[in-house]
């Protein structure tokens, strides 16, 4: 993706804040496709083929966006991901089996 | 993420819509991090450092929310993401040099 | 609110995307309270007096930073609503009792 | 508005969360008219006329959605603002001239 923008010369378009705005209207339109449709159950089995297309498109803008300012900003999301997941397992131990969703 | 949930019976609590909102909830907290600040410059130099781990923090919320959206609606994201990739190098060509930001 | 800002020396912070910014943090404020409820039906019957006294307090702060952000736009919020009322009427007209919500 | 949306049999769809995924969904598209921006000044000089105007008409629906929204939730919004004016009054004070923005 740092390539990808860099070709087409978006790298001063891709600072920081604009990234971050630029996620704040994908996930806007995320929530425009879920807006009127009440509780969704696990695996949207009433939606229309071309309803979870859409999704499917939107989706992966906001996993891009945040790629890109998690770039932009020096972080490495991939590494913060997988020590965010073992502080939750800590913080959320399994074995018990009725832990409280926090 | 999926084993995660399940050993903590938080399946249930993880509709589509109930995720939708808790990534809209960690979106909001990136962006109090952000929110004054003014324009901020690639790499955030001028951070301090509990800033950078914050925010580094954060992020890897959006995408663990993120993922367990697209799972619970049936979308496998990675592919998604690639498809989107290559339909922006289809839609958005690099060879000439000053294409324009969409 | 505009005196207010003046008089604690905030105008230089409160600069449109900063504005943004907060009014993103606050909608996220918002979600966090829905997030996990699954759906919720008008006036809240099940909601604890905590609950629902924590959303009075949070709501306010989307308006607040709404009528700043269009305030440092030089929008006229108020007239700007008004007059969207009137587009919807003419948009969606509604003497025929079944108007599709679009 | 309540009467505008009973008149149009929209009452159903008007629950808390689709009202709440509405508005994060407009705050989304008053994103992508800042997005690609850099740092805006105090009544946005550099911006064309359409701008202005494409952005005036997606402030009010922030702030209508907002309404219904606290509509629904059987919450007064203009008087919890007023509240929430005076608790800041209180908790950040005036007179001192370098009250530090919080």
């Amino acid at each position: 993706m740092a390539k990808f923008a860099k070709e087409r010369d978006w790298d001063h378009f891709h600072t920081p804040r604009n990234l971050l705005l630029a996620l704040v209207g994908e996930v806007g339109e995320v929530s425009e496709i879920f807006q009127w449709k009440g509780e969704v159950p696990k695996g949207l089995p009433d939606w229309k083929e071309e309803e979870k297309i859409h999704l499917g498109e939107e989706l992966p803008d906001v996993l891009l966006y945040l790629i890109r300012l998690a770039d932009m900003c020096g972080i490495d999301l991939g590494k913060a991901a997988l020590r965010k997941l073992q502080l939750n397992a800590i913080k959320y131990p399994a074995p018990n089996k009725y832990t409280q969703h926090p």
